[in-house]
């Protein structure tokens, strides 16, 4: 693939307008031998004339064999090669409850646990505790005081939450002091390198006070961290693709992954619908549009087949409100596959459709697994998607003379 | 593609189990205009089976136009990017011959030759001596005593033989004194950096010494040597992937790749039916086994279009006892296309069938290479065939959040 700097130095002036809408998790599978998937089974009428016009295909996430998370699966989608810019999964963890990370953040994901007397882990996950009691004792962790920085325990979900280091000279290079497995103690919290030494002087003692105050509360009576990240400094998509770019997404993890890339981002209300008008009303301001629907990946994962192929046909309801938008370019696709066959996340490749007026065009009528894999822009990296929209949006220009 | 450390990062644990048969030179070409390959010729009904349930594909070995020998096409295979893991030629000549080199040791491929009164080349190959008179030669050669080191020369066939030193100290950088063309003198033993002179020193004694020796025995009096190479230190298949493997193969060339990246090898008996029955008995104690049948591309290299038809016949008679065993995932390949057309080793993508139970199915219905070309899988590149297979047998995890 060209690298961004190099796509960035072709871009030529344009008033096109690019429309990435995401269905999460779309690509699926069969649930009966020769049966369709779930993008198969599904009554997409707009989709498929979208579909038919335009040319479709499948992009494989990462590598092959290779199933992705939500982060590398966006990052991806946005032109960046997952493997090389990756984020740390303090990073993602602060992105997924919307917590505004800092250039002079340090991040890591947190675990309750429980310890026996002897100081051993017990359980990983202090036995799921409900939500309100991790707020509980959020609360009593973030009255610890660390000299010279600013600290943030924020609850996630259950035993999760966020830990966060705000202040100068913070480095990454702080190993986990979680160990992966019951039966030991967690690991002492160590400096991957000297310059990581004052910083993992602060967590060392943020461990310390946290055993402390958690002594009575078992079964989250101790913590565990991992995964120590600041916010990258990667090149940003605005600039890199040469567009005013808007992210509108239900989840604060996507809008997080955009902010990340340095698009801004627009909350939209939980139904399609909403979703869809929010859009609608930001569109005249940018030339770019990530817009992100959440429910087929739940529909996925929850094994719910009927409920995807449900989400699915929502969605092409509402694709003649973004065609009205007239954008040039209309790219639909996944961040990964979610087949509710497997109930999770999958390394199959996800299926897209591009929609524009300079395609050469396929034979596909229909958007579906079976019609990407014969489709005109055959079987790609995830990353060839932006580079493919600027290009049927005459946004760049040649390469050599 | 990622790496293999990465990916080893990404292992789950599971009890599955992965089986690899490899049908060497599988890939073939029409001997008449708009006919079938050999495999298309060939009627593979247990084949055909597997496709069809499966995904079939064409695997890249190397990069496209890239003709691979037997090395980079099983490396391609086992996972690793052929280009960056180069087995050196005197290792390949060792592993041919089933010679057990140790980590010490530096081997090298030689050839008796030619030379005439003036001591230039008349003949690279010596008139391609009988293997019986190059294995008295060799004999004669082996009583060269070389100080400090012991010393190996061992016949391969007709003018070829392995070399070999074993000792402290040895090293790589010793150029060949192969000048690759007759009229000139062997070239001189050269140190190609100042560490590997006492080496170099150790060879000239040697090409000396055999010089002497081999004086009356024209046409095959003097010998040629190139491919200086040690036994590469490799992440080892078994860790990298999570599988406990094994190779069962007929050729020792093939159990020598296998070893070299820490396969366990088993010999086998010389029929197809041997072979699979030798893999039945080690089977239970593996997770991973790589099977190997030589005699598609014996008929390949003799130009027999319909022997090598009659090979992968043969082979597809015994698939059911594979599919006996219960295999999660099983792939069938070729480590490269050997077309009877050509008679030799081809470049042309190589067709594969991958059956597991939660494949995307595709349109094909058999195997062969017209079915591959539109198959579930694309055109991949040889090292893509474990992360999928992984993949499919739920070895891995996910990448990111």
């Amino acid at each position: 693939m060209m690298e961004l700097e190099a796509i960035r130095g072709l871009l030529a002036p344009a008033d096109t307008k690019i429309l990435l809408l995401v269905l999460d998790g779309l690509g699926g599978l069969p649930v009966e031998p020769g049966g369709p998937t779930e993008l198969e089974a599904a009554r997409t009428p707009n989709l498929d004339r979208l579909a038919a016009e335009g040319i479709v295909g499948l992009h494989q996430p990462v590598s092959p064999g290779i199933t992705p998370g939500s982060g590398p699966g966006h990052i991806g989608l946005f032109g960046y090669d997952a493997i090389r810019y990756q984020i740390g999964r303090g990073v993602l963890e602060a992105l997924g409850v919307g917590f505004e990370l800092q250039a002079n953040d340090l991040a890591a994901r947190g675990n309750f646990c429980s310890v026996d007397a002897a100081g051993k882990i017990t359980d990983r996950r202090a036995g799921r505790i409900a939500t309100a009691t991790a707020q509980q004792l959020c609360a009593e962790l973030q009255e610890i005081e660390l000299s010279g920085v600013e600290m943030f325990v924020q609850p996630v979900k259950e035993h999760r939450f966020l830990f966060v280091l705000r202040g100068e000279g913070l480095t990454e290079g702080v190993a986990d002091t979680d160990p992966g497995h019951v039966g030991d103690p967690p690991l002492p919290v160590k400096a991957e390198t000297s310059a990581a030494e004052p910083t993992a002087t602060l967590v060392r003692r943020f461990v310390e006070a946290a055993r402390e105050r958690l002594a009575d509360h078992a079964p989250a009576n101790m913590v565990l961290l991992r995964g120590f990240a600041r916010r990258p400094d990667w090149p940003e998509f605005p600039e890199v693709f040469g567009l005013r770019s808007v992210a509108v997404a239900q989840y604060p993890m996507y809008r997080g992954v955009a902010k990340l890339v340095g698009m801004d981002t627009v909350e939209a209300g939980a139904s399609l619908e909403a979703l869809f008008e929010t859009l609608a009303r930001v569109w005249p301001e940018y030339d770019f549009a990530f817009v992100h629907v959440k429910e087929t990946d739940q529909a996925g994962e929850d094994g719910d087949f009927a409920r995807k192929v449900e989400v699915i046909e929502e969605a092409d309801r509402l694709i003649p409100r973004l065609v009205d938008l007239r954008p040039d370019v209309i790219l639909v696709t996944g961040d990964h596959s979610t087949p509710a066959a497997l109930r999770s996340h999958s390394w199959h490749p996800v299926p897209f459709l591009l929609w524009a007026a300079a395609v050469r065009p396929d034979a596909a009528e229909q958007f579906g697994e079976r019609w990407c894999l014969n489709g005109g822009a055959g079987l790609c990296r995830s990353e060839a998607l932006m580079p493919l929209a600027l290009a049927h949006a005459g946004r760049l220009g040649k390469f050599g003379a």
